[in-house]
């Protein structure tokens, strides 16, 4: 496993913000996460871990300067560790040309097509790597792990938890791209990290994989703003997965809030409200 | 008056976060702030205004996205008002070149030498125009008016309510510059926009005008981080003022924070005891 570098410690509501950086061997770059120690990970016990997993554009920096969940994860004891949102300087042609594909748009799939199979592997990045690289490194309970992201990174909460049988216990979502393979985001990066058949697609598909499940029992706690642009423009489609899950019998939670639109400043109105979920489910 | 033009609005805590521009008059040219209304403000009564100032290098919107302010302002029921940090693309050489003088280091000064002067009059913009175009545009109560800020921007707090003899009735800093004469900063943001008369600098200088005061009651709450690299460099030198109000029986407060630094996740941990402390002077 690689060392650690510490890019940067602050402190925040009597915890550690801090910032790693790493060689990863899954996406074949260095790799930026921040993690989130609360007060209690001083005092030598264990703690739960929630991956928060960002949207388009972003970096491991959003949540943790924007969502203003480090009081409450102080309060609940929660270490919260957030990845970047893709490979980074791997020198695909074209790899920044787009916002919503190549850097900054990793989708949390493991592309198959030439030129993005070698380095784009964000599932197998969280899901073992990072997951090993945190465990050996702070003091994490591992039987207490849950997940939960924001709108491409909704859909990677989902995807991690639908996909990895029990590896989470807990997942939520903040207006998540619910069923990629019929929104426009998802169907081009499908197309680009996958490529043209469309049965493979949904191995990556929230809505399809909750049909699917047969693991052990889970709930999924949607959110989901209802002034959101991208609702609006048929990116998010959270109805299709919330009726996937009444067809299937799948625990869902979903709340609509009335005025919300996509932007952080929502994330930061309901964070406590996820937050305290997870912390119950975990605890 | 000139009006405003609505640039964006977001929901968040109940209340709305809104970015404004309009033409500045004492400034000459366009300038952006952002008012967080809470829900109160639908309501129909005065609330109480509080305007923030920021540090170098900010624009109206580190405060809405970083301090985590709104919960505790919708609970409350304040208005905040973030202006920008100084003139922009006012077309003057060199404007751009240093991220500690022009261009987002207004200092909160009027400028009185060239070629700063046209542009450079922050402190007029900030206590004039702009309340005025808060009082005429928003349900404030005129009376009830505070104002804070962040390291350059506490210097400009301390500055608006020490030289507005009763303009603001409550005052609080984060890591403000306290003593600007005295320190590399304020020396070169003085020398540029003042002139070489040390004597005049002194109108603009917390330290020296605690010395001077003879307005109605007020007392100044100052926070600073024990870890914050600026105070090792004695860039801030909260402790001049400290002594000086102390010598002049100017009440004040001086909480010192272990561990925390300059940062916003610094002012985040902290910005509901400001809110309250204001809160409670205003209501």
């Amino acid at each position: 496993m690689t060392a650690l570098k510490l890019v940067s410690s602050n402190r925040i509501f009597g915890g550690d913000q801090r910032v790693y950086s790493h060689e990863s061997k899954e996406l074949g770059c260095e790799m930026k996460f921040s993690v989130f120690l609360p007060p209690q990970a001083s005092e030598g016990g264990k703690l739960p871990v929630l991956f928060w997993l960002s949207g388009l554009t972003c970096t491991e920096a959003n949540f943790v300067q924007k969502a203003g969940g480090q009081k409450y994860a102080a309060e609940l004891g929660l270490i919260i560790v957030c990845p970047d949102t893709s490979p980074r300087n791997v020198n695909i042609p074209g790899e920044d040309d787009s916002w919503d594909f190549g850097s900054g748009a990793g989708f949390y799939v493991d592309a198959t097509q030439e030129p993005w199979k070698k380095h784009y592997r964000m599932f197998s990045y969280v899901t073992k790597e990072l997951l090993d690289l945190v465990e050996a490194n702070f003091p994490v309970n591992s039987e207490k792990k849950g997940i939960f992201g924001h709108s491409m990174g909704g859909h990677g909460a989902l995807v991690c938890s639908l996909k990895n049988l029990g590896l989470f216990r807990s997942v939520s979502t903040f207006a998540a791209i619910s069923n990629p393979i019929n929104c426009p985001w998802g169907v081009k990066a499908f197309s680009g990290y996958l490529g043209e058949n469309r049965e493979e697609w949904k191995n990556w598909d929230a809505t399809e994989l909750v049909k699917a499940y047969n693991g052990p029992p889970l709930e999924v706690f949607l959110d989901q703003g209802d002034a959101d642009q991208f609702l609006k423009e048929n990116q998010l489609l959270p109805n299709n997965l919330a009726e996937a899950c009444r067809a299937a019998n799948f625990p869902f939670i979903l709340r609509m809030r009335d005025g919300y639109d996509h932007s952080y400043f929502y994330i930061a109105t309901f964070i406590e409200e996820h937050l305290r979920y997870h912390a119950e489910r975990l605890q």
